[in-house]
């Protein structure tokens, strides 16, 4: 049965980006790419993705500075109410309102695989309070940034599964509770 | 020779306290007292303490409510512009002004003991940007809250030392490497 996962990575303050969506916090740290919380790994294991606007603008614009091609191979689901482009050749779906309805469109898609939720917080939240979201798997970066865009805006209850570390980064597995009381 | 820790618990989104200054986030947890990051430990290689203003009180409300005696047996500053009461019995020193002097003074007293900064954010900040904080030393809760009390509301870059679990908790030590350019 597909899992709904939030994999990504924060700072050990909770941010996901700085406050103009930076992610040098990020990209300068050492990590194994074959290590814990591979996203090479967990990718081979997901169906579908989900990800806010403002993930998926990011992930353009990284796209475009540095010459990467998009990097899903599975249909992409962008949570949005504006108009946004598609890639070419990715299988990018734009949606908006009930999240339950696009979170069961999602796991037929995923025929079984798992549904990775790659950002942001917002997007989490709005899962965890439907109580579609699974797990948290989160990899540390040794640094605070002090400001940015939040990991999980809001007050959740989780279950460490597992402690690693990849490199640079501690890697931590949670089962999501739910919202707290 | 003495090392400064800051030596916290934190929510997995980086706050010490919920917005009301509350921490049942943190006293609902499981953990083992003698395990991973024990602050009874750590207390046996301290020499001196400090604190921010707003730790000091809720450290007294939490004393008047449940009864419990003042845990610290080395001399604790407080940094403070405001007025305040001391505790009886205890050695306790209530400061201002320029950090790298009470530092200096803390280190005196500690007599090569590690100083332990017990909180806030701004009072780790400050020592930071000082060059006078070594280690954080940090017991990461099974929650985010959203909203709260900054772990350390500035950028500063760390270097990952250790990873460690204590049942609901990740434990992390980290050196640190100084504010970001």
């Amino acid at each position: 049965m597909s899992r709904t996962v939030y994999f990504t990575a924060t700072t050990l303050d909770g941010f996901l980006a700085d406050p103009d969506d930076g992610m040098d916090w990020l990209l300068t740290q050492d990590h194994d790419p074959q290590g814990a919380l591979s996203p090479e790994a967990f990718m081979r294991e997901v169906g579908a993705l989900v990800m806010g606007r403002t993930t998926y603008d990011w992930v353009r614009a990284h796209m475009a500075s540095s010459g990467e091609p998009w990097y899903y191979a599975v249909p992409t689901w962008v949570m949005t109410h504006r108009d946004a482009d598609p890639v070419q050749g990715a299988d990018i779906r734009f949606a908006s309102g009930d999240i339950a309805e696009v979170h069961a469109r999602m796991t037929e898609a995923a025929g079984g695989r798992d549904l990775w939720v790659v950002g942001g917080g917002q997007l989490a939240v709005d899962l965890a309070r439907a109580g579609l979201l699974d797990e948290i798997r989160v990899s540390i970066a040794p640094v605070t940034l002090g400001a940015g865009r939040p990991l999980l805006p809001a007050p959740i209850d989780l279950r460490l599964t597992r402690v690693d570390r990849n490199r640079a980064f501690v890697c931590a597995w949670y089962d999501v509770a739910g919202p707290r009381a």
